[in-house]
């Protein structure tokens, strides 16, 4: 395995653009990526795109040739990658693992979404085809109420509280004011997110990620031709997809995600890291009892400690373990195809020192963690400066 | 890139099953690919799915995990592979790329769908997003529809008459009528296939394929370990996968696939082959003048030539190029998501003489070429006694 770097980055802003379509979001993040990149069209060898839903949501299936073909990439193997929220994630995972196998040398990874234009109930529907539909949809356990199911477990079992679950959403929220790029700009209270309306308690509005359009890209070489590309590129020092069982009932423990121990542990093998040599991460806070779990499943503190870490500050821009400085899925957005490569194009930002207002100090080394239903599949990146 | 090597099939029989669902259709193919070969779930590395439409058809999203798990191979990559109905033809091509660039040793390739629960107008809607939904869906133009624009093109420009689409379907009639497996068995004559019932003229219902059920997998491994898993592993002589733009609209000419033409030339060049030493090929006769292009653009005849190729009996299972063997899917069955992984098992009972009646003389090399939408993926495969 060769090392293997990002040369370049392209995003959307998350929102909801009513006058956008899928293909719009999708041509403008790859473009940008090039550009970012100094690339061509003609470069690129093969793409990788990360979309859950794009049928469901829109009604346009064989979405890879159709958004290749419309960034110059004809010709080209252009495959989409499916795996619920941690799609592009998948997409990345695959694509980073051929150019360190020699594959390919240069390669786009993207991922859209584009959600807004269905109703709620509708997108609710459609994000329950990520869970168990012969079980878990059809008790009518749609992802919030899966969610709430866990928290209430991890409130039990570890003494994890609602202030826990708020101080997320409110930091969250905070980073989210500041990022240009984010879905919903707004400072919240502690008052504010224990106050919120209930969705499924123990879980409230402000527990809960956004429904967002929105595209990401990344183009991926071999470090050694960084110089043609970049001045700045970030090394992929780890990546790990696994995969768990999907329906809630079968797992041994709610409490953690098998998923994400696993890819973790790959992932810090293969970097030759372990978890207090990460200085940030963005993490799959599609809940906030998630993030929760995340920062204990990827070793950041023991396991129950996640909670009270993370209401002391410790999580926050300016403490000792910063997450999801980019505001995260709760408030910067989360177009659940996009989200995976959203999050390394954020860890890009700020191993390059871009992050601007939401910079952390120990950007040296960041991880990304993605996840895809209830952890059924997770994908772990480790990035830092080349 | 070493040598890589089939070492095991399993199919499901194609067909409308209405008792058994997505899962179990999955897990039957795959447990049989398992125990062809001889291996253990545990050996399994990773798992690659491809599936076009599991979540519009059947609701259930997220489908690698859910599958993979139900076959004991908790914790790999697991991932679904979309490309309409190329989407297993891509799982297959990823697949084989990763073990031939030394990713992994053992992986699992697979196919599936489930279409027979929903109602035909249902079906072609979906099966119409593969096309672009902006222009020829907004147009009213399902996939039959813009395949009688290319025959008729093709009949413009080269000659090709009813008469040579019917002789199409009349020898996949019968090569499916032989094939225990096959969705419909049924000889038809050629003046039944120029009576059929008109779906968009010139295409009637014999020169459309099947709407099926069904599952078909592989395990794939270096050359180097066959004698772990099989007397009879199969080399893949040569793999590749290339885009083109959706619409037809956007093509120069549409009486030719060029993502058939450079997936051809690039699978015949890491094969070192030309087409002349092909002995058979399944090819994706989704209606029957797809076929007679497919032939054209493989360079087993010159272009136009393929109608009168085929109905001077060329085609036939004891003709000079054996085309659909197998019965096709006009008569196997075209459940799309399985259709490409179908075809490389189709190609491996060839070459390993198992394949019964339909088995061909020139049984050394073959063929597979899958295509997805009108054109805007292809993957072509071909296959040797090891």
């Amino acid at each position: 395995m060769r090392p293997v770097a990002i040369m370049g980055i392209g995003k959307t802003a998350f929102g909801a653009f009513p006058d956008r379509d899928l293909r719009s979001l999708a041509v403008e993040a790859g473009a940008k990526a090039l550009e970012n990149a100094a690339a061509r069209p003609a470069q690129i060898e093969a793409f990788y795109l990360g979309n859950f839903a794009g049928p469901s949501f829109t009604g346009q299936n064989h979405l890879a040739p159709l958004i290749a073909s419309a960034l110059g990439l004809n010709g080209v193997p252009a495959t989409r990658f499916e795996a619920a929220c941690a799609s592009s994630g998948s997409a990345f995972f695959h694509a980073v693992s051929a150019v360190a196998s020699g594959l390919y040398d240069v390669v786009l990874a993207e991922g859209v979404e584009k959600m807004t234009s269905q109703t709620t109930p509708k997108v609710t529907e459609i994000l329950a085809g990520a869970g168990d539909l012969s079980g878990e949809v059809k008790a009518g356990a749609t992802f919030p109420a899966l969610f709430a199911m866990i928290a209430r477990r991890h409130m039990y079992e570890y003494g994890t509280t609602r202030e826990h679950l708020a101080a997320v959403a409110v930091k969250n929220h905070a980073n989210g004011a500041k990022n240009p790029a984010a879905h919903m700009r707004k400072v919240i209270t502690l008052e504010q997110a224990l106050a919120g309306k209930p969705v499924s308690d123990p879980l409230t509005v402000y527990d809960c990620s956004l429904v967002s359009d929105g595209a990401a890209a990344v183009l991926i070489a071999p470090l050694e031709r960084a110089s043609e590309f970049t001045a700045k590129p970030v090394r992929v020092l780890g990546v790990a997809q696994t995969s768990d069982v999907v329906a809630l009932d079968e797992k041994d423990d709610i409490t953690t995600f098998q998923a994400v121990r696993s890819a973790a542990q790959k992932a810090y093998r293969m970097a030759g890291l372990k978890p207090s040599d990460i200085g940030f991460a963005e993490v799959h806070d599609c809940f906030t009892i998630a993030e929760i779990i995340a920062i204990e499943d990827l070793g950041f503190v023991s396991k129950g400690e996640g909670g009270p870490f993370s209401l002391a500050g410790n999580t926050c821009v300016r403490g000792s373990m910063p997450i999801n400085a980019s505001g995260g899925l709760k408030s910067k957005g989360h177009p659940v195809g996009a989200t995976g490569v959203g999050q390394i194009c954020d860890l890009v930002q700020q191993i390059r020192g871009e992050a601007g207002e939401r910079q952390v100090k120990r950007s040296h080394v960041g991880l990304a963690q993605n996840l895809g239903g209830s952890g059924a599949t997770c994908v772990v990146t480790i990035l830092g400066a080349a």
